[in-house]
């Protein structure tokens, strides 16, 4: 079995002034990791054009699959759809299917602005908004997504049946109030002893919690489930007491 | 004056598979635009001394300034300086100044593994660690910081003032329960009579929380206003009363 891989390009202004705390990313990367897709970068780039262009040619042939979030609604600066088309050399179009589903969604209140949703690349293949209904699109391998988290998720939810999946991710995180410098050559044993696994060390330190937590991740359970007791032994050699958080 | 730019580096195998929310990119990103440093990119990439050297070399020349987070500490999973130095081809030397850092700290504690928290590229600037001590560091236009929101915050406090400032942005935002799709023609209108700054529409949909937030960014504190006003007298000519959030 081959392992898919992934990217997400966060087209966002609004995350690279500070003026909104991203969650999209980490909604993505645990969906994607529970389906066995590695999510293997993320970029967050401006709402430019050329910047969306550059981004999206780059990154689309190094990864199964790429999906973008943000600049898709009925407003001025929502200019994915058509930078999009640019990078895929494709003419902008109104999409018949988008138009159909806008329409009749919106009803009366159906206007140019909200027309202005339907245009898309040409040959597309439309990804549906079980939230707010306005459809956006997939082009070969790139996923065109909102960036309201509610309808990327309600998109993502729709899309993930069309993915190729592979082995997921697991982790066990094993806690304790040991600094890491401490407990690094112990590690670096273990790890060296678990080469199935890769164990890695976040120390955490906002007084008065100071500690580290040591993730062991992998896709085999039972050398997981190994590791885990070797870390949880080489932490109670310290005369610590660790918490276990599990996965497998 | 020229406005200085700058690009973050999240060096996180641990963001990329779900396991943390980040939250470094908004902090940063918030600190730099106080300051008048335009954030252009983020990047998040697996702890892969690969990809590491490559998106160090591909971002350093674009921007003023680079920050990478993370891979810092005293475990086998900290690629980062090793990685740094490559990138730079400089050897991995042990900094003295670091090591004297790390000797007066940790004192009897002090051993192997902490001791690799003094390997750095050869002739780098220190970067002080008020909080947990172990320091990093800043070679030619990359600041290396700590993973640990703490620890990365206060290193960056600490180097804020060796870095060349500019204009900074400020926004005012406009809420209502408006959809986007209403306001989108007069918006574009008011955009256009207003060249100076950028407005941003960020429609929410969580139900029953619906409507949008209009964005009015930009450098002119006068232009902001001026715009302001307009996008309130917009959104009051459908008859609502919008929330106002202003930073000027």
């Amino acid at each position: 079995m081959i392992q898919p891989t992934a990217a997400i390009i966060i087209i966002g202004n609004e995350i690279l002034s500070g003026r909104t705390q991203d969650t999209n990313i980490a909604y993505i990367a645990k969906k994607l990791a529970s389906v066995g897709i590695d999510l293997l970068e993320v970029r967050v780039i401006p709402d430019e054009e050329d910047r969306i262009i550059d981004a999206v040619n780059e990154i689309r042939p190094r990864y199964t699959y790429v999906f973008t979030t943000g600049g898709i609604g009925a407003t001025h600066d929502d200019i994915t759809a058509a930078s999009i088309a640019k990078a895929f050399q494709k003419p902008l179009v109104e999409n018949e299917e988008a138009l159909q589903i806008l329409e009749n969604h919106y009803k009366e209140r159906f206007n140019t602005s909200r027309r202005r949703m339907a245009m898309m690349p040409e040959g597309v293949t439309l990804i549906e908004n079980p939230v707010s209904k306005a459809p956006s699109f997939q082009i070969e391998n790139v996923f065109v997504l909102a960036g309201m988290p509610s309808v990327m998720q309600g998109m993502l939810e729709y899309i993930l049946p069309r993915l190729t999946t592979g082995k997921p991710f697991y982790y066990n995180t094993v806690t304790s109030g040991i600094l890491e410098g401490t407990i690094a050559e112990k590690l670096t044993e273990v790890q060296n002893q678990h080469p199935g696994v890769s164990i890695g060390s976040y120390p955490f330190y906002t007084i008065p919690n100071i500690g580290t937590s040591l993730v062991i991740r992998g896709q085999d359970k039972n050398l997981i489930t190994k590791a885990t007791e070797a870390v949880i032994a080489m932490v109670e050699s310290f005369g610590i007491t660790p918490k276990v958080e599990r996965q497998v």
